[in-house]
């Protein structure tokens, strides 16, 4: 909670604007993350993840600021153009694209592409008007992330070999991409994809393939409950490991930072709408907000995304809580299960402020359900 | 599929606009549907619940059918209004309801509060203008239902009995719902909850309060693909239960269908964007389709509500599927571990339709995750 989003959050109450929940994003946060990032991993090119927070106000920040961006759709693509990124700083990294996006993204300049099946590279080299950059995503065990991504993405590394002799053939730059995981805690998770990417470079060289980059993809945490390595311990455990499977021979490195760049500088603002006890002699009480799961804290299903939460009681004497979002619908329990603890003098009305709410929140949030309007979002 | 919807569907492809996936509701079913329920449950009062399709073309004909409407929010209050109901027929159903949203709709005349807390019901006879109606939701233990409701919701008899005193003193109608979750298969669901509510009559008029009325909330099913009960098998369990547990006791009774009115009206048309086998001699194929979970099929989570499946090639040879949406997210999988089979001569471009997809879609879609659109919605 920086000081610019408590002043912004108290001019909004004062001008009686504090009826609906909001997110607030500090710009400035968005800023020094970026720097620090490309500070702890010097040696590579800065894909921002898209998806992590799209807005305008974010993609031109970080636009000027020399970021290329990493994108899931025509849609994410025209937003990073429209913030100022040229294409050739574009990268569409969904591996599940229509084949008249992939020829639509042709036009519009990108030249990056990432794929993990036979069928989508078929797609990239027919609908493209000349070679340019083929990312091959391979399938990674992503163990010790809280939020993973292995089973719906991702070749076996057979599969992976004969699509850069393919791509190599067509004279396609090409490389390997993995993603260990969002949120992902252990160091070593780099380590295992990086000594299994350049086993893969080996066999796909002896085919005939000449791949030259590695994309590192994300996985870099925001600050939640749980204590995260620092981010230059990140980059220090992934130049050890990119030292010790590729020594020199690594041309080019990408990596996707969406949530650690974002995450942190949003604070999201919810009010207090019911704490109640089951029964008079319940210790646990539920505290009812209003915003919940279906409007913009998605990533808190099966409580895999612990966020921090403060209110204006905080210092006061704490009883345990299940905390859930508004709606009739009973799959909009934010934790049940995670133990947290809440000051006994909350009630009806108060703010409960979630912090690092950056990523991964606003885009989740659903076009009405129940009737509640999508999440407010505020750029400061 | 109706034959309206094939037309509609086949007239929309001609005319090129079939580039992104929409959901296509008839009309006639959910007519059709209402009536069929109000046959099966011909002493009830239906309520439908809005939450399930708010669409005003569905609202706008259940006005005109004479149903009346279980809100969630100010919005959907609005929006029942709108459609032509009178205050009278509009219930606040939500047990989650910020102090000036029930002032809000006291002022809008609506009269219908339901409550499971003191706090709530606080809040009800402060903030209106004249005694009404108020439902006091009691927990109950929803097992056989695809999409359980009770962990969030819903007090135990004890309190219940209370705050049904509280009422009746403050010269409230009062009454007791609860809710056996939402795709409930088991008939005698109703039959251990209506019990338990009688038993809480009882007890409650021991101690002074007189309930009068018993809101079975919903639970009734859409078709998917587990055979269901036909709904006039829920109309004569219910029906034998109410008499076994209350005789002729009870003054009046209400219902809140929502799923059941309108999910067999809809059907989903996606389209297949890529089907690849993760390596060569891999049996399952994964299909990625333009719609997913976070677009309009929420209620895959977990496999839980299991659509049935259409293609163009279906009579021919088939084989083992896993199915996923179109974003970069893998929680985006609509299914992986049931056993679905889909034609083999599957492939990009092709059509994919969800069937009994009108309830519980159009609402949780996401404003733009990843940058996709929201879900289009059509109603004939």
């Amino acid at each position: 909670m920086t000081d610019r989003i408590q002043e912004f959050l108290r001019n909004r109450r004062r001008e009686g604007q504090d009826t609906e929940p909001c997110l607030v994003v500090d710009l400035e946060i968005v800023r020094d993350n970026y720097q620090t990032f490309a500070k702890a991993l010097p040696d590579s090119r800065v894909f921002y993840a898209v998806k992590a927070n799209p807005a305008p106000e974010v993609l031109s920040l970080l636009a000027s600021l020399g970021s290329c961006f990493d994108t899931a759709t025509v849609a994410e693509i025209e937003m990073a153009l429209a913030a100022g990124a040229t294409p050739d700083r574009v990268s569409f990294g969904n591996t599940i694209k229509k084949r008249r996006d992939v020829a639509y993204a042709s036009s519009c300049g990108v030249r990056m592409f990432s794929v993990d099946a036979f069928e989508e590279l078929d797609k990239v080299l027919a609908e493209t008007s000349e070679p340019g950059t083929v990312c091959v995503r391979i399938f990674h065990d992503c163990t010790g992330a809280d939020w993973p991504l292995s089973r719906k993405f991702g070749c076996p590394v057979d599969t992976a070999a004969e699509l850069l002799t393919i791509a190599t053939d067509a004279g396609w730059t090409n490389g390997v991409s993995f993603h260990v995981g969002s949120q992902q805690r252990h160091l070593h998770a780099w380590n295992e994809a990086l000594t299994a990417t350049a086993h893969l470079f080996a066999d796909a060289q002896s085919q005939g393939a000449s791949p030259s980059f590695v994309n590192l993809g994300g996985g870099f945490p925001g600050t939640y409950l749980d204590q995260m390595p620092p981010i230059h311990a990140y980059g220090t455990a992934i130049s050890t490991a990119l030292n010790r499977a590729f020594g020199n021979s690594l041309k080019q490195l990408y990596i996707e930072p969406g949530r650690y760049m974002v995450a942190d500088a949003g604070v999201l603002r919810t009010e207090v709408v019911l704490v109640s006890q089951r029964s008079r002699d319940d210790a646990q009480r539920w505290v009812y907000i209003d915003c919940g799961k279906f409007h913009g804290l998605a990533e808190t299903m099966d409580e895999a995304i612990r966020y921090r939460i403060r209110t204006e009681h905080d210092g006061g004497e704490t009883g345990p809580v299940a905390i859930a979002g508004p709606t009739c619908d009973s799959a909009d329990i934010l934790y049940e299960k995670t133990d947290y603890q809440l000051p006994l003098a909350l009630k009806e009305g108060d703010h409960l402020d979630i912090l690092s709410t950056g990523a991964y929140t606003t885009t989740y949030s659903s076009v009405g359900f129940n009737g509640f309007p999508p999440l407010a979002e505020h750029y400061i």
